[in-house]
């Protein structure tokens, strides 16, 4: 199974592929990709949003991965920050949707619970021990990358319990692994 | 100059054309176009996004506008509408840019204004002006469709003035006419 991670920010967006052989004895978890995508705030929004949509898109294309995993929005952001992250975070949602691409969400706590073991960690223990689940002899910069590695790695394990619980794959196609939009 | 107004919104988005041929005597305002794109609550939200993505971009290609106009948004609704218009309002200015559009942004008070001559007015007065200054025999429906090409009038008025003014077109086409982003 492979997953692309995606962490949606108004001025960086990271994204991340990982890969898990759940058919190995111990399932191995694979760093393919990870990358982060810069806006310049002095380019037009309808020019930047293009930006994410086409690099997005690119990476998709090139790592052709089995499912989608982007964080839930934390509400206690102010209207004026909840729409700029929202038009960005359309976007992404757009480019998994175009290549027809199923995209599960989970909540950021939910998803620092499944790479650090508690679910109020800091940035640095994301970026540590996202670099420790996926043996890289470096820390993912910048932590916008390392978060989108941790919505894959929160994907693949989410999808690992559920097929153990014996649920099957279609559960997860229909966003059954991530809360309902 | 051809323009199309877009209303953007969580259940419905309203897309309208409106041409004016700045060349005759007395400027004529004729709708070419309007429409209202509904989206499926049961649908999952990729999934809605992508319609609202591909049913802007068709009537960008039918109708060949020379640049969208798009109302800004007010921001005293919640983080979580905010977010989830903002989703919605991606997409429709990535149309835009996809298009390579030129975008302007009003205030919902200008364009008010432009149409009814009252900041504050309310939707049937908006539609029935809409409907007077296109010459339109009934009122245009859903309200969504009437604040679309309100928000293309507000875009034509706006660049007449600007003309008059000996403002070039350049202005106008680096988003000068409406606030910045």
């Amino acid at each position: 199974m492979r997953v692309f991670g995606i962490d949606c920010g108004t001025e960086i967006t990271g994204f991340g592929v990982v890969e898990s052989d759940s058919n190995a004895r111990e399932p191995k978890l694979v760093c393919m990709a990870m990358g982060a995508i810069r806006l310049s705030k002095k380019k037009p929004l309808p020019v930047r949003l293009d930006q994410v949509f086409c690099e997005l898109t690119e990476a998709m294309e090139r790592w052709k991965p089995d499912a989608v995993s982007i964080e839930e929005v934390f509400y206690s952001v102010n209207p004026k920050s909840a729409l700029k992250l929202g038009q960005v975070r359309g976007v992404a949602l757009l480019a998994a949707a175009r290549q027809g691409l199923p995209v599960a969400e989970y909540a950021p706590l939910k998803i620092k619970s499944s790479v650090v073991g508690y679910g109020l960690a800091k940035k640095e223990q994301v970026q540590f021990m996202v670099a420790r689940l996926l043996g890289l002899s470096e820390v993912p910069e910048p932590a916008d990358a390392a978060d989108a590695l941790a919505a894959a790695i929160c994907h693949i394990h989410t999808a690992e319990t559920l097929v153990q619980q014996g649920a099957g794959d279609e559960s997860l196609h229909a966003g059954g692994s991530g809360p309902a939009y």
